[in-house]
């Protein structure tokens, strides 16, 4: 561990940020209750009011920023690229998943709550206070300490938040083209990643790719009365359910075909490096209520959830499903299904095998429609970037110990854009937690996640600035 | 074919039905429009205002009638018993299934619409049109037109009208036993029936028994995130697709261990007799848009939907079903379950049997919650009940054609419990037609159904009372 009291104007800027905490979480919250369901349209305009928020918050902070239009929710740009050095695009998003089941939240999604936990923190309860709102704000509020403590940042940064990563970020790309000259940095740094546990922060190296797809499954032109045509008529929730079964194997292994090209074994300096982490399976289920490892046999925990493709069914609906009884054979049935991906697999070429795996099982009078929800590579960050080596040396500082090189099991396929059109490496450092409820019902950011957060951000960009 | 014009009473009858109709139909759309639904709460009132219309009408005919309560929805009854010979209870219901998917519906489900039929028939579309308001008419309307060409019934009547069919007839039982006195008869006779086809009248000797189960499985302990856990959690909904898939072998059989019990095959008198009936195994799939009979392999169409037991999954939700995608892992996911049941299969041991057979595929970590909605068992009519062979004749009469003796794929638990505490013999006549669409949007009841069926019902109280 480095002392870093030989460091007096970093120093500096971490007592101003412990001074600004008060002020800084008032902002967080003032954010947390905008309501920024970007996948529903009735939240269009709370959407624009989060970019204009967060807008006039970086142009107090003096950024030249501005809200962008797109074909969807506006993007948020910001600039200060006075200092000289290394440049670096922050990457965030400020929209958030919908509420539901809202029967199961214990408070208001959009009015954080401060809940003390048993450790002694204290959880910031609402929808977004992790996945990506708390984590965008510990950047921008290291940027704050930097100047109000020192007057500039030590670095150029450039700022670009976006509306719709919970959408499928269909705009992105274009955008990204457009505002190549203008957003073209060093390398972009994200803040949407786990710790590796509450005491050890980690930098995220690899990703799932996702092929997120909806099936419907159509037998007879109407409703059926199970009474009248139950025994001879085609039911479509049964056809589902059969061809969704035979999906994988009593071993978990998917058996679409082709399904496994492009995935490759780990090498064995991330096995190992993973096999000394202080990752405790049982802790991690049990915190969910789960205590069997469900996934892929003869695969740890962690290569289950990190480094292994999955199917996941994410919703099934058809016939009734109300309150008591109707004995009807549904004229359609539907699922989400989700494929985690990982290496080279490629979600075009998935798509593709799962539609032909369920019209080869379709049974006579049944049609299936098909829609992709979303579709993106995995991502795998090289280990000679260069960034790497100093922010884990900062975020060991930071939190006294060892910071990790995990993996991540969900996906941010927004990395692919920035290094496919910008050609930029990337930088997955954040604090959130594996409990945090993302996308989940009470979701949570620690009150530590936030405040060492915005502490650990100022340590980085003062490393990438002196590299 | 008997020639029925040396009858003058019942031809002067018959004259006076056929000169009500435009009044008669303006009391059907009347009862129509009352939105008696039973199993929703919001339509409580509805029910109430259904049963005490019904009960205006027959006191104005000259019926002793009253509104009676019960735990539930009210039932009607009605007694005029002043004439000789022998006394039928007819037995309806008012009450109707609910209306959803309301969007699937091409006009209000509770204001009738008049449509103009392909056979220059036309349709009454409502909600209950057939399912019983339309058919519980035929009988009221029968009785009016005796009571006004004749000044009197032929027969003692009585008539109980139940609120509480569609939602399981929870307060039937109780109110027999309680109203023994007043309500034993000779005959029940009940109109919930289809025709054999739209040109041939049926009595329906045998209707299948049903057990509606519910089951709910659990997980974890909160809905996940499929990138943070996906691949090591457990999925209920993977769980529960699999249960389901598993119990139906791709013949059709059920798997559930003893689900056979109880179930015999056909004797070759009924066998013979489906065989030589004009049923057109193509027309009854085409009319619904399918074309390969779903059920048992090796079975008859007929024999699939009325003499087989079935398995059909009526319902299922679990995870996120609305707009765009989630990628949740759901804490639970549930499913509604119908099996139908024959001969002397019984529905308490085949629920435990699906228990049992749930529970012992259960992997860990997983819990599963099970409800019991509906359990009846098979309803068969002996073919040695007297009243069989004069209504067959009066049906024949009026339809210039043999009647057929049918097999029904629906329940009327009722009718067992009609046997089993009053002791009475029942009479299932019914004017409906499988396109019909009970129980699904743009229910409809033919105008010829509705005219032809008052007309029945005289002739078969007329052959009653002179058998």
């Amino acid at each position: 561990m480095t002392d870093t009291t030989n460091n007096p104007a970093l120093e500096k800027v971490l007592a101003r940020a412990d001074a600004n905490l008060e002020g800084s979480l008032d902002r967080f919250y003032e954010l947390l209750r905008i309501k920024s369901i970007s996948t529903d349209p009735a939240y269009r305009d709370d959407c624009r009011k989060a970019a204009e928020w967060l807008t006039a918050q970086l142009e107090t902070m003096g950024f030249e920023a501005s809200v962008r239009p797109t074909g969807g929710q506006p993007m948020v740009v910001a600039h200060d690229t006075s200092p000289e050095g290394t440049h670096v695009l922050f990457y965030g998003h400020y929209d958030v998943q919908p509420v539901d089941p809202i029967s199961e939240w214990n408070s208001d999604p959009f009015e954080p709550k401060l809940v003390p936990a048993e450790n002694g923190d204290t959880h910031i309860v609402a929808r977004g206070a992790s996945d990506d709102k708390g984590q965008l704000l510990t950047f921008i509020e290291a940027c704050r300490a930097w100047k109000e403590a020192n007057g500039s940042l030590p670095l150029p940064v450039s700022i670009l938040l976006e509306g719709e990563e919970e959408a499928g970020s269909r705009n992105l790309g274009p955008f990204l083209d457009a505002t190549e000259h203008e957003l073209k940095a060093d390398v972009v740094l994200v803040c949407d990643t786990d710790m590796w546990d509450e005491n050890t922060p980690a930098i995220t190296s690899m990703m799932r790719g996702l092929c997120g797809v909806e099936v419907e499954i159509e037998a007879a032109s109407r409703d059926l009365h199970s009474g009248v045509y139950g025994g001879a008529a085609r039911n479509p929730l049964q056809v589902l359910t059969t061809i969704l079964a035979e999906l994988r194997d009593a071993n978990g292994r998917i058996l679409i075909d082709g399904f496994y090209d492009g995935v490759k074994e780990l090498p064995t300096q991330i096995t190992d490096l993973w096999a000394r982490l202080p990752f405790d399976e049982d802790a991690f289920l049990n915190k969910v209520g789960l205590s069997v490892p469900a996934g892929e046999k003869g695969r740890s925990v962690l290569e289950q959830i990190w480094a292994r493709p999955t199917m996941e069914i994410n919703g099934l609906i058809g016939g009734y499903t109300g309150e008591g009884f109707k004995t009807v054979i549904p004229a359609k049935a539907s699922a989400k299904i989700s494929f985690r991906l990982v290496g080279d697999q490629d979600p075009a070429r998935i798509f593709d095998a799962f539609q032909s795996h369920v019209e080869a099982r379709l049974p006579a009078d049944c049609t299936a429609k098909f829609t992709v929800h979303s579709s993106s590579r995995a991502t795998n960050v090289s280990m000679d970037n260069p960034y790497i080596g100093p922010a884990l040396k900062a975020l060991s500082e930071e939190w006294r110990t060892e910071a990790a090189i995990a993996g991540g099991g969900g996906s941010i396929p927004v990395i692919n854009e920035f290094k496919k059109r910008l050609g930029m490496d990337a930088l997955l450092v954040g604090f959130a937690r594996f409990d945090n409820r993302v996308h989940s019902p009470n979701e949570k950011y620690d009150l530590s996640s936030y405040k060492l957060g915005i502490r650990s951000w100022i340590r980085i960009l003062s490393a990438l600035a002196t590299r």
